[in-house]
C-alpha cells in the first residue's frame, strides 16, 4: 500500500500544526505505509545537564513520527491524539543529529499502537531511545 | 524534611540548563522534599490540531517536575537522568494554563520512581494527563 | 456514591471467572466507588529466584484490583477489559502477605484509567510495587 | 554467539523457579543470543469474562521470555529481576495457544531493555499482545 501521507505534507503539518516540535527543525526523510523516519538536526538547545540531549526532545520527535505512522495509513486525521506513550532512554545521546524510526504494530478502527526506535546519526545500530504509544482515532474521520 | 532545591534554583535550572522546556515558560510555585508544583503559563505554539494543548509540552513540564522531585530529594544532582517514562493522556486540555503537581513514590540509591499529575489550572480536579517515572541516580554524587 | 460492584460479588468473580488469578488467593477486603483493596495471602509458589515474590503474582492481584475500580464505578461489566498496563517494580517484596490498593484516577464513557499500589501488608508505607492501567468499558454495556 | 542458556535449562528454571508461570504450562521452543520464543498451551484456567485469554496469562509468559532473553545473553544470573514492564492487549487473543517471542533491545552492565511480542500460535502475524521491559542485572554477578 502506499502511504497517505507524504513527506512534503508530513513536514509541513509539523510545521504548522505541531510548532513546539516542528520548530526544533524534526525533517521526515521516509514515509511508507505504516513506517515513518524523521531527522532531529542537533541545536544547542537541545541540551541537558551533563551535555546530553534533553528528553523531553526525544520524546516530542517520537510523539510526531508516531503521528506521522497513523497519518500514513489512516490518511490526514488530524484529530487522532496520543493517548499514552512509554518512554525507555537507554544511552546518553551525545551532541549530534538523531534519527528516529517508527512503525506501527497495530491500526484498528479505534486505535493504533506502534513503535519508535531513536538513535544517533553515525551509530544507528546503538538505540538511544525505545518509545512506544497509542493513537486514538477520532469515529467520525 | 525541608527541600534540598528552592523554587529560585529549580526555575533557574529549568529555565538555564534545560532551555527547552524552560524556555515554555514553566515556574514552579511550591517544592517541598520529594514534591513539586509548576505552572506552565499558555501561549499560542502549545497548541496543536483541534486547538488543544499538545503532548510533548505535558510530557516536558512532567520530565522537570519530576526531576524537581527527585533534587528536592537528594540536592543539586544535576546527572540525574530520567530512565522511562509512561504518560497517560486522560483529556484534551483546552487552551490555558496547566498545573504540575509530582511527588516521589520512591527514592532508593539508585533509582527514584515517582508521578505528576497535570491539570487545568481552573479545574485541578480533572487531570488532564498522568505520568509516571523513574531517574537514575549517579553512584558517585 | 456507593459502590456497584460489593465485596462478596468480587471474590466470587475473581474466583470463578478469572480463576488464575482467583487461584492464587486474593481476597477485597474493602470496595468503595472507584476504590478497592486486596490481600494476596503468601503461598510458596509465588516466589522467584532468590526468595522474594514473582512478578507476576503481583501483576495479577494489581489487574483485578484495578478491574474491581472500574466494576465499582460501571457496574458489573464484565467485558471491561485492560487495554494497557504499566508496572514498577519498586523492591523485592520478601516472603509474607501483599495488600494491593487501587484507585480510578479517571473514569470516562470509553475509558477508564487508574493506578494500584502494593506493600507487604507489614510495610504499608513501602510499596514494593506500582501500576497504572486503561480498561476499556464496552460501548453497548 | 550462543546464547548462554539453553532451551532444557530455561524450561526447568521456569517450571521449578518460577513455578506460577511455569505450571501454566510454558515451553521454550527456540533460544538464541538475546531472542527467545516459548508457546503457552491453553488451558479453560486462561479464560476470563467473554471466554478469551486472560491477560495475567499473557504478562506472566512476557515476563519470563524477557527473563530468557536477559540470561541467554549474560548467562544464568537467576538475580536479574524485573524493574519495569509496559504491557499493550491489541486484541482479545480467543482460546487456543498462544506463541511468545522476545528480543534484546539493549542489554548494558546493569540494565538490559526489550521487548516480547504475543501471538495466536495460528495466526503470528496479528499480535495479540505487545510488552517491553526492564531488567535489572546484579553488580555482583
Amino acid at each position: 500500500m502506499t502511504a497517505r501521507v507524504s513527506i512534503e505534507e508530513m513536514n509541513r503539518i509539523a510545521r504548522e500544526e505541531v510548532p513546539l516540535v516542528g520548530n526544533m527543525g524534526i525533517a521526515f526523510t521516509t514515509i511508507e505505509d505504516g513506517f515513518a523516519v524523521a531527522r532531529l538536526p542537533f541545536r544547542d538547545d537541545l541540551l541537558r545537564p551533563g551535555g546530553t540531549i534533553t528528553g523531553p526532545a526525544m520524546m516530542g520527535v517520537a510523539d510526531v513520527v508516531l503521528y506521522a505512522c497513523v497519518l500514513s495509513r489512516i490518511g490526514i486525521v488530524k484529530l487522532a491524539v496520543t493517548t499514552s506513550l512509554n518512554v525507555n532512554f537507554l544511552r546518553r545521546p551525545q551532541p549530534g543529529d538523531l534519527v528516529a524510526e517508527g512503525r506501527l504494530i497495530k491500526c484498528g478502527k479505534r486505535l493504533a499502537y506502534g513503535e519508535v526506535t531513536l538513535a544517533a546519526a553515525d551509530a544507528l545500530g546503538d538505540p538511544v531511545c525505545h518509545v512506544t504509544g497509542t493513537y486514538s482515532i477520532p469515529p467520525d474521520r
